[in-house]
């Protein structure tokens, strides 16, 4: 059967070992054509396919629902649901979306681009199924990284409760989150990957029957050990989850059909939860990347017989996150006292430098946001700077610590959030829009964000230097604006102080961050047909800089504030309230992200789409000006404009 | 040594056992009064008395430092503290806070009010300390409850895998959170406390030694079996903390000041992490507080003879939750799809009158607000109505649940936010101040809040029935408004649309939720000084009723929110932000609450201080009309306004 066949994944039914290893083969085939073409999560797919083929194998997904968590796993899930023929559209504007998603597919049963979730969702629908006095299974897979995550500790906790839900939660352990795995309960996984199987405790069962006959002065006790025996095998065979209540099986080989087609069957006999422990390989089939298990876990394109990524001739600035990762390290190197702190990004966030040069100085919480922050609230008392690096749409995950352990208690926590704002290809789940509003409206808190990577060298000199209490700084994904960097002599920036970087009369323009240069860019189009604008960097969200702001948009009466992020309550709304606190009653537009989801594309699609590219602002102001002043501007589709008069 | 003598805890040193018996009767003495007296937290804090004075007797509280979960159980510490002379200011106005704070003492090393903080803080103390090269100990108490919250789980996770970091954890097992616990881990223990102590596993070890000359042929057998007898008892002494890194200690009796301290003693010397678990009666030496463990956790005045509480004799309105449990009771009774979801909060929310007629639809998930929001959404997949009844505060701990999960898959989830605004006594910890700012930003959410306890009904009803998406309802603690109430016939209100309850040409009032009755009583006190306003009931924050506040804003020119939450981002914002976009540039002051935290008062005191009494509010809009259009008004004192002159 080929690959592109299968429109339902319950044409599997009935296939041989041999047929289904056919299929896997095309699926990996598949796979590494596609993420070599467009990039994507690799290593995550290529670990599951026999996990996918085997768990289908078992399941009617006319009725049967399987939560995958994450979704980044969840590619050979989509090629074998009808979207092989689409797949090559992976992660494109309008094409197959990276994550798992209901509106894509019928057996998209719950959308994920954050760790963790899956058995909530899945007990959340065992629970409904049953109220509902209907009968079908319910499967959430999640990874082993993904169970540190307190969400699904949680979940396990309630599942494990309730012996008369029946659940079945695939624990597909590759011993690695997008890193190798902290915390203790990786090293009991460890620990349960290098155990004997299941069988052990039936041996060792036998074994004591042997004992029995020693002699009756020590039958009580005996009997004791004896009842015991279940528990002795049982912490080399799950003890912590068989302790919550699931059942415990495993572990399992990931990649023998064979034993995932009969190990799944078993569970599907089981009531109450159950939990199947698969040890899986990640990258599985690639030579690669299972070699490199970090580097290939996310692939932009590579060159499939050589393994390396093809990049682009055109050198490139770098990017946000290796500035940040490279300048802390040497503020760090200066200061014992800074602690960089990441859950489980240290990559992404380029924190691994820090953890290469002073490791001494570097804590991976894991998938543990929550804790993370809390941690650092711990550390900062103690009189430690800690630098806390979690992107934008992840610190969502510690919102109540950010309120509670550290804003109202004041503390020196260093928010440095990665991929602010339009995050492209990842989508929806990622995009990180929200943190303006979010973090804005707690008391405490400083928030700023840089122009670009050398303005992001001094905001990190900043934070650092700021003991005052919590200091969040946002910025961008992706490469900066390609100026030139401080390698030292760093200073502070004063908190709460914005410049001007250009002046003109007829508008003004508060930019924050990320679109401080679009707007530069906007006001020398605007240039151009005679409009003067004055730009300026705010720097800060809080405190804003209102001793500059309101006295520009006093003088000069037409405000336009610029953010990549929720208008929402984000950046504009924070000049709106000032204005209207000191009593400056003027046309303020603001120009953001509108309230709605910003979907998958390059961020340079979801940018134009928002309006945020220098044209489109530029129009836009244009549009807004001519209106006001009566200017008869005509706006040419190329985003250049032709004026015909000037009153 | 009277316990008021006592200013510094090392006093306890070198205190014999009856001494410290007798402190603790004056501290239970001391803290009866008090409660009785002022209100407060009861169970949790006698059933500590000999955890603290055990504790406190083997640590040198100079150096060492223990971080209290949540802080209501904490009040024993207090006492011995330096606070005993103050206790009787608890929870009162410029007194002493119901939780920890470290402004208050140099002995509370981190202030907290939620819970399943403080393994984190604690950790990260310990971690600076090594760093550092310092030598402390560093101590967590925690309750069971407590230890069921994903992030306290994510800490051990993490503590477990640092053999190194010598870190105590005191787990204050009183079966109890505010309710009976829920979820598996609360089993565990259970299992625990009813099995023998420590001293099993040596036992164990020494009757297998008798087993030894069993004979050869079995001998690797035995010598396997024989490794495994510490497993063998660990499952019966803490395997899930065991198998997590931790050494488990116990279970000990928490009202044995002698078993206690050795046992303490034992765990000081340790390395790594070490988990103390503690078997406590909530409630301790208080005759009703033991048999009723529930209403007894915090109190009001009471009786301390007969254990009632004391009632004013003016019959009072019922609380916004009492009707909020009653109306959701009536409506899921007929309607088998409604589900109320508590995450250990079932008196608070009074989700209880739920739970005890309708059991099946009702689902407390314990400590957990994370996995309670996601197991919502995955019923909404399944065509359920989860109503999530949360209070304002504790929501901030699900919100990437709320982003991810809810809001960007537009399920049908509805959020019932009570205690939002201001609390009270619990002070800047559990105020709800920022669900408007964090939850409007956003997309697919929808945001309303009611004016009285019958437009409560409404909302529920309007709740219940909206399955576009997601939508949340806040309302205050306390009493309601006293309107009549409504038995059924409840009908849905349109979407986004409020309502004018007042009409006037002078001012705007564009009040939401709680501060609709003030506005109207401000608009009274106005009308006397011949000010006319308009009224309007907002109802919505999001959509907000752009049809009805738009024109009228334009017309009167003159436009005051009300809100019950910060400033920043908030309901005033919203309004804000929609005159901009509608090209409405009129001047627009906006009440509620600055960007500064609230600490412990009265409500009322609360209310009055943020200006937002009907007389603050009435004075603040007289001022600014005054500036606005000239007239000439004293404003007098006591919130009543001498007008003068009018032009």
């Amino acid at each position: 059967m080929k690959l592109n066949q299968i429109t339902h994944p319950n044409q599997l039914h009935g296939l041989s070992i041999p047929q289904l290893e056919e299929i896997a083969r095309q699926i990996r085939e598949k796979h590494l054509q596609t993420v070599s073409t467009s990039g994507g999560h690799l290593g995550p797919g290529l670990g599951v396919v026999e996990l996918t083929l085997g768990l289908y194998q078992t399941l009617d997904l006319n009725r049967d629902k399987v939560i995958w968590d994450v979704g980044h796993q969840a590619y050979p899930h989509k090629l074998i649901t009808g979207r092989c023929d689409r797949f090559h559209t992976l992660r494109q504007k309008n094409g197959i979306a990276g994550y798992l998603k209901r509106c894509e597919s019928q057996f998209d049963h719950f959308g994920a681009g954050h760790a963790s979730t899956s058995i909530s969702a899945a007990l959340g629908m065992a629970l409904a199924r049953d109220m509902k006095g209907e009968n079908f299974k319910v499967v959430a897979v999640i990874g082993d990284g993904a169970l540190t995550g307190g969400m699904a500790l949680e979940a396990i906790n309630h599942a494990g409760y309730l012996p008369k839900t029946k659940l079945l939660v695939v624990l597909n352990d590759n011993e690695m989150s997008i890193s190798p795995n902290v915390g203790a309960l990786s090293s009991h996984l460890n620990q349960l990957r290098f155990s004997s199987p299941v069988q052990l405790l039936k041996q060792l069962e036998e074994q004591f029957e042997h004992l029995s006959p020693v002699g009756n002065f020590l039958a009580p006790e005996l009997n004791r050990i004896k009842q015991g025996i279940k528990r002795l095998a049982v912490p080399k065979v799950g003890a912590v989850f068989e302790e919550l209540g699931f059942t415990y099986m495993g572990p399992i080989d990931g990649h023998n059909l064979l034993e995932l087609i009969a190990s799944f069957d078993q569970a599907h006999q089981q009531t109450g939860p159950v939990l199947v422990h698969v040890a899986t390989i990640k990258g599985k089939g690639y030579e690669f990347a299972e070699q490199e298990r970090v580097g290939y876990h996310a692939q932009s394109k590579f060159n499939l017989a050589t393994g390396k990524a093809i990049t682009s001739s055109k050198p490139k600035p770098p990017s946000y996150s290796k500035v940040f990762g490279e300048t802390l390290t040497k503020i760090a190197k200066g200061n014992s006292k800074v602690i960089g702190i990441t859950a489980a990004m240290s990559t992404g966030t380029k924190l691994d430098i820090l953890q290469k040069n002073l490791p001494e100085q570097y804590i991976d919480v894991g998938i543990a946001e929550q804790h993370g922050v809390t941690l650092a609230a711990g550390l900062a008392c103690e009189g430690m700077r800690p630098v806390v690096a979690i992107y934008s749409t992840f610190l969502q995950r510690a919102y109540d610590q950010i309120i509670h352990d550290v804003c109202i208690q004041n503390l020196p926590v260093f928010f440095c959030m990665d991929r602010s704002g339009v995050v492209g290809a990842d989508g929806p789940t990622h995009q990180g829009m929200y943190d303006i509003a979010y973090l804005r409206c707690i008391p405490n808190m400083v928030l700023m964000a840089p122009k670009d990577e050398a303005e992001l060298q001094q905001m990190l000199t900043t934070g650092v230097n700021y003991t005052d209490g919590p200091i969040a700084m946002r910025y961008p994904r992706g490469e900066g604006q390609g100026v030139p960097l401080m390698s030292e002599g760093w200073e502070s920036l004063p908190i709460g102080k914005g410049e001007i970087l250009r002046h003109g009369d007829d508008v003004l323009m508060v930019a924050y961050g990320s679109m401080v240069y679009p707007a530069l860019q906007a006001a020398a189009i605007l240039n151009e047909h005679g409009i003067q604008a004055t730009v300026v960097n705010a720097r800060f969200a809080k405190p804003l800089d209102i001793d500059l702001i309101v006295p520009l948009a006093k003088q000069i009466g037409q405000v336009f504030t610029l953010e990549e992020g929720c208008l929402m309550g984000g950046f504009g709304s924070a000049v709106a309230e000032a204005l209207l606190e000191h009593r400056v009653i003027v046309p303020l537009i603001r120009l953001g992200v509108t309230d709605k989801l910003v979907e998958h594309a390059t961020p340079e699609e979801s940018l134009s789409e928002l309006g945020l590219t220098p044209p489109k602002i530029a129009d836009r102001i244009l549009k807004e000006f001519q209106q006001q002043s009566n200017l008869d501007i005509k706006v040419l589709q190329n985003g250049s404009f032709e004026q015909k008069t000037r009153s």
